[in-house]
């Protein structure tokens, strides 16, 4: 039984459906708390985000598509990890342009 | 007369803002062209998109009122310039992220 949804490749990641999924301030948010999560996984409840469940769900959805973030499940909880050394192969720069944390690191 | 519209200060660049105005390809494509110029300006018909003139004239105005481009007249021509400095000073690597030209450059 596969419970871990499908994921680009990196040689699939397209700038445009990057930028259609970072445009949104709410998705930002969740990138950005990723990123200052320094790759631990973070449950999906667990963000800090004024959204539905539902709207939630689809603004993951929209990150993992784009490569941004990998979800898994860890028994009923689904985890995410920001795809970062993913992100910064394909378009060097982005995530610490768009990221408080990579900036002070910059 | 003051034939020069109006720009929005380094201070009041917005990220937000600007990303909405980087997700459309066809502005993303005239901040490209741009920064292939090498700071050099080009008239609003002198750019390779394929839009409609009234088109045009609205994207070259999310792109100045978002701060990514500098518009003055030259005679009957408004001519654009990118605002890479100011950019570059405000959300440092976005540029050079999204722009082939800045990659080559990295």
């Amino acid at each position: 039984m596969e419970r871990t949804p499908p994921h680009p490749d990196v040689s699939e990641f397209d700038l445009q459906q990057v930028l259609e999924a970072l445009v949104d301030p709410v998705r930002r948010s969740i990138v950005t708390q990723l990123d200052a999560a320094d790759g631990a996984d973070i449950a999906c409840g667990a963000f800090d985000i004024n959204v539905s469940k539902s709207t939630a769900t689809h603004h993951f959805k929209v990150l993992r598509e784009a490569g941004l973030i990998r979800q898994h499940y860890a028994g009923t909880s689904r985890m995410n990890t920001l795809r970062r050394t993913d992100m910064d192969q394909a378009f060097p720069g982005l995530l610490d342009a768009l990221t408080p944390h990579g900036r002070d690191a910059g």
